[in-house]
């Protein structure tokens, strides 16, 4: 393993306090992720990707901007990542799944916010994502309260360029967004230097529509019974999309449906036993490496077959059209139109949400939802009732849960989940 | 007084939970409002208006009503008043501000939100808010996560039309606002039966505006040293003005003016000592009948002199451009364009905000500001953060607190004021 401390050093990395993080990561993996039984091999490529997240994927980064390149750091799905690479700049997303720097961070945002909003402010002032200290610009939205304010005070530390992200799903609401991108547009082809064309938003689309297809392949085979892949693998696969490579991601993620599609065929002539109980879990994002949740769902005996989350379903269930002979604004109306499909809790009203998870229980065969929101996330811990009133309506098993990173509940929510586990099992007979 | 018994019964109201609301705010406004030495001689009117707000008010509402009028309840100065006078409704506010059926409430909104939206919700599922119950619509909007999201739940129990606010001020947020005045005017025209023309419109802004024109009046005496009415007092026109019939209300706004403008006359005459400590208060809106602080901060030796909230200066600081001779679609982009002068913290940025507080401090000779935040209110609260930074490299007093509608937190409030207080004392000299 290369030694990337003069990297991170010549970033701006507070070394000694990036070291703690490094040292507590690998443990945490071997618990939560290399202990598992049976995982597809496919899965290696992952294990390394995340291994070196902090490491050679930076390094790759650092090389795409000696050659001029740029790099643009976003913690949303709204941001238009075809428009990003039609410009010749890389994507990528920002750390926020872990507690850091708590007490800087509370002398700039109030205590009780959400984990994530905390998160990503506490890896900035303590110096210690690598993803911040190379990103040329970030790219913040207005989908809640905490990221719009938040944004303004990240703005003191590193450029920040804030889009306004529509709230209901009205004409105006597709002009405002379409008007959005255009002034997007503006900012990423001043940043990098480059125009946008037909050809390069066309090969935008076509790179991040693929990486959507793939994960679109890898979901479907979780319909499988067994499921030919834990909740916590594919979490993982989620999660590292914002941050790799989008072409080899894409095909890593191919080799991998190939062998899980093999798993699904031999598992059916072999009549496997299958899943004892399938469960959705459907909410706020899970920021690596906040896998706190899952852990404790498959830990207690259950198999996560869907995420209805930004770290899952919301990322990739919808497509640009295909933009083959279209113009750059034809494309960009396109754009627009797969965004105001985004099912996120900041929209009002979001019933197509809760009718996409009804639906989706039946076509994932699912036993259970479990709504997760973190505490203090307004859009989705409001939502969440209304999600739970209508699921138990159709007869649905759901349980609410809100928590954030801290361990102090893991007790409190282990016991909770293996009694919703329980029930479940009982009324599965 | 008229024993309004049969018409809280008529509309709905719970009875026995009204009696013990009814029972309890006497009191509270006797300690409260009319212990204070020296009031206005205009304040009798405001007196007895808050002792009618759930009776002969109501009853008003009701005449309107049988008359065919209709009746359109509001929580936030984005919500055009104009439009709905122009359609011959009229427009009040919603009750928020106390906790009430708290229970009920955390059945359908979680724990940890603001204490307005508590309050609202559980003024409506404890049926003790006549407001609510004479309103034929409730106009909510996207000020902030926690209401729009509660708009969704409230929609179960009450009809509820939904006003997407804009997030920025860029010209496409115009268009949007501009488009959204169209969608309510629809709203209205098709509840009141009454189409919005010309002459309607420019009576309703210049209705309104004679309104606001009042408040800046009342506003203006408060720069006088020492001020004329006290800030508890000023609160209270602020917090009605929500409330009461339009035109007497500005009448009677106006001839407490007359008295305010002689007392300033006569102080300047006779010498008259000037306030001990000037303070102002700036951020979330008091709803009636939420004094909380104001009276934490008066009965410790302040004089509140300005009111940077929506029941405060942000409710009357801009007009709408003088409507004669234009035509709708120009009012409506005059209404616009003072709505987008709005400076709430629903903006980012919201620099305007600062600075505005900044040039008030100055211009109202104030020697202390504190910032007001409800706790889980993310857009003040952070804030509230940026303000505290920029005043005090201005050399500008500031403190800031969080709090909600309990009483629990008084005496730690009180000792927290009464430190800030000797602090602008021993500044003072």
């Amino acid at each position: 393993m290369n030694d990337y401390s003069q990297m991170w050093s010549d970033l701006g990395i507070d070394i000694p306090s990036h070291n703690i993080l490094m040292t507590a990561l690998p443990e945490l993996y071997t618990d939560v992720y290399l202990s598992q039984p049976d995982r597809p091999q496919g899965m290696a490529y992952f294990d390394g990707l995340i291994s070196q997240l902090h490491g050679e994927r930076i390094q790759e980064l650092l090389e795409h901007k000696q050659r001029g390149g740029k790099v643009l750091a976003t913690m949303c799905v709204f941001v238009p990542e075809e428009i990003v690479l039609a410009c010749g700049a890389i994507a990528v997303g920002l750390c926020g799944g872990i507690d850091w720097a708590t007490n800087e961070v509370e002398k700039v945002l109030p205590r009780n916010m959400c984990a994530l909003i905390k998160s990503f402010m506490g890896f900035k002032l303590g110096k210690v994502c690598p993803y911040f200290e190379v990103a040329d610009l970030v790219v913040g939205e207005t989908t809640c309260d905490g990221k719009k304010k938040s944004f303004e005070v990240l703005g003191d530390y590193i450029p920040v360029h804030v889009m306004e992200t529509p709230q209901m799903k009205n004409l105006i609401d597709y002009q405002m967004w379409d008007a959005e991108l255009q002034r997007f547009i503006e900012v990423v082809e001043n940043l990098t230097g480059n125009k946008i064309s037909a050809a390069s938003l066309q090969n935008g689309i076509s790179k991040v529509n693929n990486k959507r297809k793939a994960l679109q392949r890898l979901s479907a085979t979780r319909k499988a019974d067994p499921s030919p892949i834990s909740g916590k693998d594919a979490l993982l696969i989620y999660q590292t999309a914002f941050y790799d490579d989008i072409d080899r991601f894409t095909a890593k993620v191919n080799v991998l449906c190939d062998e899980l599609e093999q798993r699904i065929s031999a598992a059916a002539t072999q009549h496997t036993v299958p899943d004892k109980l399938r469960i959705m879990v459907s909410g706020t994002p899970m920021a690596v490496p906040n896998w706190k949740i899952p852990h404790l769902i498959e830990s207690a005996g259950g198999r996560i077959v869907f995420d209805e989350m930004c770290t899952g379903e919301r990322y990739f269930q919808n497509l640009v059209a295909q933009p083959e002979g279209k113009s750059v604004a034809q494309m960009v109306t396109d754009i627009t139109r797969r965004s105001l499909e985004i099912d996120c809790a900041c929209f009002t009203p979001n019933q197509v949400r809760i009718d996409k998870v009804i639906a989706k229980t039946a076509e994932y065969n699912v036993d259970g939802v479990i709504h997760y929101a973190l505490q203090s996330c307004d859009p989705f811990t409001i939502e969440g009732f209304r999600m739970e009133k209508q699921l138990k309506e159709a007869g649905i098993a759901i349980m609410r849960l809100e928590t954030d990173y801290s361990q102090e509940d893991v007790g409190q929510l282990q016991t909770r989940i293996e009694a919703f586990l329980e029930t479940l099992a009982e009324r599965k007979g």
